[in-house]
């Protein structure tokens, strides 16, 4: 899986050049040649910061753009700047490129269309040509068809996207904070920044990555995580060209405790087929790519003001988590708030008697304590009293350690009468103490600057609240584990190994067509070669050899009736199961085939086969269904489910990227919905859990090794047994690539 | 049912009151007895329409309030005022009454607190008072414990809400709608009404109903449905008082096509038990409440702003519907927004081959025009063509018989530049078109004029476009189909009949405690009283009674050997199912005997049961579940599921209120997520849908007539055979309350 992932060049002279030249430069501030010397001039236009860095336009019309002196071409330019930003047509791209490598300039913005994204050869040859270009060079280069970068913070901006879109009012200078924003679609990318601008949340980078020729998203996620001055990264995605890429850096977000939020748009058929058709590339998995961000802690956001809020909480820096304590002062809304935290996968403890007992010493006898609080009405009384009901009250929840995140719902008029107080207990705790103002009356600033977010609106702060009280959670848990040990542990017993004799000699005997199945015999066989049990079963003549097989086999056993002429063997009393000794063996053996002659006087009666029986009706086993399938993005993925209609038609599934090891495998079946029918449902007995995540590991291991060649495997269905009893294949479908088998 | 619907009283004198008293005034305009006065005369904080009716204060103390001649009582009043608003304490508030109804007056808004919602004996108390008094004077009274009204229209306002409350800019006239907004929470109120206000959607009626002791929610939602000026309500929703009122004017609502649309809270455990605390009344199950308004075509809303935009829709009164087109420049916004739409059940139809092509001859190659549609950044050059080509294409969509909504993601600035184009396309069609401006910069007033309902949000605007489209399509099937007559058709079979005989018989002879399960057998007989058809079985000693009694019981049926020694019948060799024919049942007798006999010598075997067969594992029968509960808001509400861990695990349900007929029946059915289980998945054979929705709606019938005797009954499983052969109930629990018991 890391074979792919890239080297990770230093995109410093992208993002951050002390020395920029524009070549194409134009002296109209709104075309593409322009808007860049804006954004690093002295320029009226110009609502960033001052670039303090080195900048020359190149254009042999021009003697001077915006106060700069312009250069005829790049080799007049006095030294070889850090970055190019090539602000000319498709046509004319490779050889400015070729003059700038010439100059020794390293990086280069191209921001010109009429690559692949036309799905037209001409395109795809242009870009195949960049790729060779960058390949020979060493340059970087980032798009083409591509808005271009800002640096809030340098300065060092390369974006034609006008000032005026990123910031609604001219003169205003724009929030600028420690969090990057990279993005594969410019559109997107300009609703993020203005809505988080209204919100008072800035960023450091934004980034747009446009086709991605050269570098590539997870680069730029990369470049964002390893500078000292970003705590978090929001990203919109829509294809990802590096599944292994991504995955890794988004790792390393994790461990770093530097928060990834990204929105990605395919999570339905409609929705995947007009992702694809705007790309025209792989778009991978939906699912794919949903399991890759849960096994590693990036956050999914469900629409743009969500990423941008959850963007919002992370500036406060606090520590929140799932366990939430709603104060209103209006059972109305304490309700819906439980509704929609609730829905949304937070908890709502209730309060423990001493904290309950201290709520009702403050609020009123019709009031609520239990959470979620309702202070009342007498909020009101309050106001003249200086609020100090209100401090104790929320004070008795920071107090509580059954509690995380406290979320406090006001009008407000109130609200502004309770400010310093909140101000005061934000100053004593590090939970997460939220203010959500429904009228939105309230001016956020004394309240923000003083450690509380403060939202508008219900839904959408519950939305934002969820997400990163969930990061908040998996960041404690992982230290609590101990950082990568635990990531690592979670996957040890699910990856490749060297492979078994057995293998091989299943391996090297199969055809060199492409692809190919291996029968259900040799894949049972291939999979037992590394460890996975697999039932076993024998044709017997007579009772005394049914009863010795079934000895081997060992008991209990089924008795199948074998004649060619009985389809229906059920039907004519020709299967016996459960069988557990040598006498009930002989017996059934008997009884199999005296009911099929008398189903079938005709009939001829070869005999019978005698099967380990994994289960009977009433011993409570399960089946699983344990599938691996090749993501084009992502590459191995495994699928785990409870088989039949629970996995096609209620999707109960849960998905993972190889390799899955037995504590990973466990968290795949606990997320399950159908899991209460594996942990003891209705009295039946537990699933032996500990064995189908022994096999399920081990299925895992075996497609880790056998690694690129593997096509597709499905094992279904993995009987899983009660508790203490195992776990078994009994039916399995492997697909590989004969020519990838590496032996 | 309909027994427990409240007369409709005119609540013309609450409402819209042409004379009104203010007992308890007062001219300080922040108090509750001064400021209905401001919103009642000429005072300079009345932001409301003037209005035009006789207002007279009512205090002692003084002479003239702001300009008001004031009375000392409400004897010296010169006129028997319509609506008398009751500004004074708890204690004294049966008092005032009193003198009101001496003096003529026909309705009554008590502000007062301190009644039922304390949840204390001396509230409830008070209650009945007040409710003793209304029931001897036929007063008309609001409240207690209630915020007041505001009559947007006429301006007889009784609501001591200050304005400010709800006009964010004092001295703007608030917008005033076609639109009735009812709530049970003075809080959800305002937030609903100044979001409403900030979109630029007013009301006509803004209703509080507070503690509802006599008048009720449904009779105020009656009274804004019978208004002339009236399109639509919403309305927040704490506990409803009378379920069958609520179905009653929804009904009414659907019939009459103004959209009805509620929030309410309590859908999770953790909010339901917030409401219940908050509302100290009988909650009811959310899932009678969802099923009730499904079943009345009214839309729930997710949260208070969908509430307010699915009112902004309504204001358009264009024709939508489910089949939307998604037009946009950037194929990010129309991956994001499909995916969106199908997520709230929209559907995104692929455009007919003759759409596409005038699409394509409008829109680059590498735009898309299969839906969504992307005009790609062209959008640009268009501008300076004068965006004929935009026109163009939402044009193709509006003359495409395959689409219902048009939906445009435009960034303001292009939307500015094709504001004329749509307008008159709008002017050209009914069909809903609706512009989404992600950067909010376009003023969407000129667009709304026209006809275009303008959105800043995406996913605000997916859901309230989704849910008003379910409700036009609901309203487009309701037309179709001939409105009442097609309410009428779909519970016509499940509803009560005369008691037949054997039920009476049934039902006399059991016990006279409360609760009473009746037996399986008599279970299944009353059932089968109603038409409802069950399974039969009988005891045999030999293997000819075997066959006739299987000729009685009908083909196929199941054996299974009689003794008290063998627990474990399957394994013994002892049931044999699916005999077909007299021999396969005298050779199954002896098999099963002699099968027991083998297994266990020692067993006494007492003969075998032949049971009708319902199903083997070959026919691919089905289990339904189809319960019939009791709720306390809305009274008996049928379940039906596929039984077992589908629905325990699952929840895959249906919940519909009785009566349900088989069309409902079938409705029901469809909307599980297993129905394709039913339906002939994975080519096993389609179930007997005919027979099952018989038998529902014939369980539906028993339980409509036995009527409020009825508990619980449970059919646990409807056993249903593939097509043609019909349906059986195994197995029923039915608890009766004898006491109730009508025959």
């Amino acid at each position: 899986m890391n074979s792919s992932v890239k080297s990770r060049p230093d995109l410093g002279p992208l993002l951050a050049a002390s020395s920029i030249a524009v070549i194409g430069a134009s002296n109209d501030p709104y075309r593409i040649g322009g808007i860049p010397l804006v954004h690093l001039s002295k320029h009226e236009l110009n609502t960033y910061n001052d670039y303090r860095g080195r900048v020359y336009p190149v254009n042999p019309k021009y003697k001077e753009i915006f106060g700069l002196p312009t250069y005829p071409d790049i080799e007049s330019v006095p030294e070889a700047v850090e970055l190019a930003i090539i602000a000319v047509s498709a046509e004319q791209v490779m050889q400015q490129l070729e003059r700038c490598h010439a100059r020794g300039v390293k990086a280069a913005m191209v921001f010109a269309a009429g690559y692949a994204e036309t799905n037209e050869e001409k395109g795809f040859a242009r870009q195949r040509e960049l790729v060779a270009f960058a390949e020979r060079t060493g340059m970087l280069i980032a798009g083409p068809n591509c808005m271009g970068n800002a640096n809030m913070v340098t300065g060092a901006h390369s974006t034609f996207a006008a000032s005026g879109l990123f910031v609604p009012r001219p003169g205003v200078l724009p929030h600028v904070g420690r969090i990057g924003l990279v993005t594969q679609s410019g559109n997107m990318c300009a609703i993020v920044f203005m809505f988080a601008q209204r919100i008072g949340v800035g960023f450091n980078f934004v980034i747009n990555t446009g086709n991605e020729a050269v570098v590539e998203f997870s680069q730029y996620l990369d470049y964002v995580l390893e500078d000292h001055e970003t705590d978090a990264a929001v990203g919109y995605i829509e294809q990802l060209r590096d599944g292994p890429a991504f995955l890794n850096v988004a790792q390393r977000f994790r461990e770093r405790g530097k928060l990834l939020a990204v929105i990605k748009a395919g999570l339905t058929e409609k929705g995947a087929e007009a992702a694809r058709s705007h790309t025209a590339a792989l778009a991978g998995n939906y699912a794919a790519f949903a399991a890759a961000c849960k096994q590693s802690g990036v956050l999914i956001a469900d629409d743009l003001p969500h990423l941008a809020l959850i963007a919002y909480l992370t500036r406060f820096g606090r520590q929140g988590g799932k366990r939430v304590a709603v104060v209103t002062m209006s059972g109305a809304a304490g309700a819906l708030l439980s509704d929609k935290f609730v829905g949304h996968g937070a908890e709502l403890p209730t309060l423990p008697a001493e904290a309950q007992a201290k709520l009702r010493a403050l609020i009123p006898d019709y009031g609520m304590v239990s959470n979620p609080v309702d202070v009342t009405g007498n909020i009101q009384n309050a106001v003249t009293g200086g609020y100090s009901t209100y401090y104790k009250t929320v004070k008795a929840l920071v107090d509580c350690d059954e509690i995380d995140t406290i979320v406090l719902w006001m009008p407000g008029y109130y609200l502004d009468g309770v400010t310093k107080d909140l101000i005061q207990l934000a100053t004593e705790t590090g939970k997460l103490i939220v203010a959500i103002d429904p009228s939105d009356m309230v001016n956020p600033a004394a309240l923000e600057a003083g450690g509380i977010p403060v939202f508008n609106d219900m839904m959408r702060a519950v939305k934002a609240i969820s997400s990163y009280s969930h990061w908040c959670d998996d960041q404690k848990a992982l230290k609590a584990a101990g950082k990568s040990s635990a990531l690592k542990a979670s996957t040890a017993s699910g990856t490749a190994v060297s492979m078994p004799k057995e293998a091989v000699t299943i391996l090297s005997g199969i055809a060199a067509t492409l692809p190919c199945s291996l029968d259900e015999a040799a894949g049972k066989n291939l999979l037992a070669s590394f460890g996975v049990p697999v039932v076993g079963e024998k044709v017997v003549g007579n009772a005394d050899d049914a009863a010795s097989a079934a000895r081997v086999i060992g008991y209990p056993v089924a008795i199948k009736v074998l004649s060619e002429d009985i389809q229906h063997k059920t039907e004519a009393g020709g299967v016996m199961l459960g069988l557990a000794s040598d006498e009930a063996v002989r017996a059934a053996f008997a009884a199999v085939t005296d009911n099929a002659r008398r189903y079938k006087p005709s009939a001829k009666i070869a005999g019978a086969v005698v099967q380990a029986m994994t289960h009977d009706a009433k011993t409570g086993a399960n089946e699983l269904l344990v599938g691996v399938t090749r993501d084009p993005v992502f590459g191995l993925m495994m699928t785990v489910g409870l088989g039949g209609v629970w996995t096609e038609l209620f999707k109960d599934v849960s998905h993972r990227l190889l390799p899955v090891g037995e504590d990973a495998a466990l968290e795949m079946l606990k997320s399950l919905k159908g899991f209460a029918l594996l942990d003891g449902y209705r009295g039946a007995p537990k699933a032996d859990l500990d064995a189908a995540c022994k096999a399920i590991a081990g299925i895992s291991r075996a497609a880790s090794t056998i690694g690129d060649a593997v096509l597709e495997l499905e094992v279904n269905p993995l009987v899983v047994l009660p508790q203490g009893r195992g776990a078994k294949v009994v039916d399995v479908l492997l697909t590989v690539d004969p020519g990838k088998v590496d032996l």
